[in-house]
């Protein structure tokens, strides 16, 4: 019962998100939160140190070459932000409002609620995941290098087409979960995954909850979601902090079976050219058993 | 030739982004270059009205009741900047530098380049086309009511499932654009056009590229989405505008088609449930022909 007893207000707090203050709850107004001291007129007359500005974008060159995210406090933070505004919105303000906690501007000055459009792939239309978009916006904000920036966001795609969704399994249960017909202990959650094998959103959802035959609109897709959203705020921070540490981070190279059908269907072609990054048989699943010409393999 | 011998900075001079300056052309720090007269400090001791502040969002009331975007001028800038960055920092970094140089706070304090990684349906990744997320992301800036910023969004992605692309004929060629094999003037352009059916990259790339039996990543495809990214640049501040002028903007209703599909995979279902607004057919072509169990409509 303890647990549960936890308000959304402990578990911020919990999570660093004390300052912020208001995830989920509204538009923030905190430029002079967290305001480094260094930008008071120093009384020898030297230069005066600004604090960063949104405009002096992007931001890796604001935070301490020490500095990393805490991927356990962003995880349960983005878990309850999914119920206050959806899967992007749980990614966008659980990692923005870890960054205005932690490293202060020019994070603080962000509105933390620029995530919600992207709930259900974009307002519902099943487009690229949220919290996948919600996480690839904050690596935006942050990463200078273009290749590490690029490299960094298709590895969320990717490893979000391989990986097992849900495994979190949040500190305190979230008040607005209810109504479960579906087991998400930690002792029952391996049950429940599924491989989305694409990072968009109706394929993603559709596959979840045809494979636990549960609606696409109900407490039990909700629940997966949330989870899914703490993981994939999870993988967002791991991908950063290594980034940070130095580490070039390279996304995983395409699965075998796409990479035989690019190797016919390259860009450069003028014959059905492809453009794409992503897991092909999870959509064409007419080309795996009945490809036109009968070709399958380049020969 | 006089039309050709236009530089960029002309182009960007007409279009009203002269005081942003730097569009495409890397971050600019411009937070003080239209503050308003209003944040000086009155003689009288009466309140300072504060410049808006980026965290004080969506910036809708910061707008003057009878401001509009100049679509011929985003069009325009946006077809130049996808020279300088690709799709989405083409119509993001067109809209936006539209927005601070006629509206200025807080849009002057904002990031031109954040746009970038969208390129190619996000790093080249084939997700959602990088000209529809650019004007998403510029629509979640502005619209408060969360109902019409929905259908707003809806409306930008469903117009561009079914939208001939490309249409724009700019007005001066980009100096960037060479080497082409087809003929985009403004009396050939209807022929090159195609209806992507699908608001993906990947398939809306691949698509204009088999029809038109170029590359999808050669300079023919490069001067179609330089065009799309204007054409989308203008349905968004088409689509701003008549919010702006009160109008309540609805997105056009799914097709006939998906509507059966979503007929039966309702969300609500438990037994294949899809998540979904986009046009079904695009993807599951086999679905078309060969529906499993033999049932294509409502029974």
């Amino acid at each position: 019962m303890a647990k549960d007893a936890l308000t959304r207000r402990d578990i911020l707090s919990r999570a660093g998100l004390g300052l912020a203050g208001a995830v989920g709850l509204g538009a923030i107004g905190c430029a002079t939160a967290s305001a480094p001291a260094a930008a008071s007129a120093p009384a020898d007359g030297a230069p005066v140190a600004a604090t960063p500005r949104v405009s002096d974008f992007p931001y890796q060159k604001h935070l301490r070459p020490a500095y990393r995210l805490d991927a356990g406090a962003v995880k349960e933070a983005a878990y309850h932000a999914y119920y206050a505004g959806g899967c992007c919105h749980g990614t966008y303000s659980a990692l923005l409002g870890h960054l205005a906690a932690t490293a202060g501007a020019p994070f603080d000055q962000l509105p933390l609620d620029f995530g919600r459009f992207g709930i259900g792939g974009i307002e519902l239309y099943g487009s690229i995941c949220g919290a996948v978009l919600g996480g690839i916006m904050i690596v935006n904000q942050i990463v200078a290098d273009p290749k590490a920036r690029a490299a960094m966001m298709t590895d969320l795609m990717r490893w979000y087409e391989r990986a097992s969704f849900p495994s979190y399994v949040p500190a305190a249960t979230d008040a607005a979960e209810k109504g479960l017909t579906r087991d998400f202990s930690a002792a029952n959650v391996k049950k429940l995954q599924v491989v989305p094998r694409s990072h968009l959103c109706h394929a993603s959802v559709s596959g979840w909850c045809t494979a636990n035959r549960v609606a696409a609109n109900g407490a039990d897709k909700k629940a997966r979601c949330a989870r899914l959203t703490a993981d994939v705020a999870g993988r967002t921070v791991e991908v950063i902090n290594a980034h940070l540490a130095g580490a070039s981070p390279a996304a995983a190279a395409i699965d075998a079976a796409s990479a035989s059908c690019v190797s016919c269907h390259t860009p450069a072609s003028t014959d059905l050219p492809v453009a794409s990054g992503m897991e092909c048989g999870a959509c064409h699943t007419d080309k795996q058993k009945d490809h036109p010409g009968g070709k399958r393999t380049r020969t």
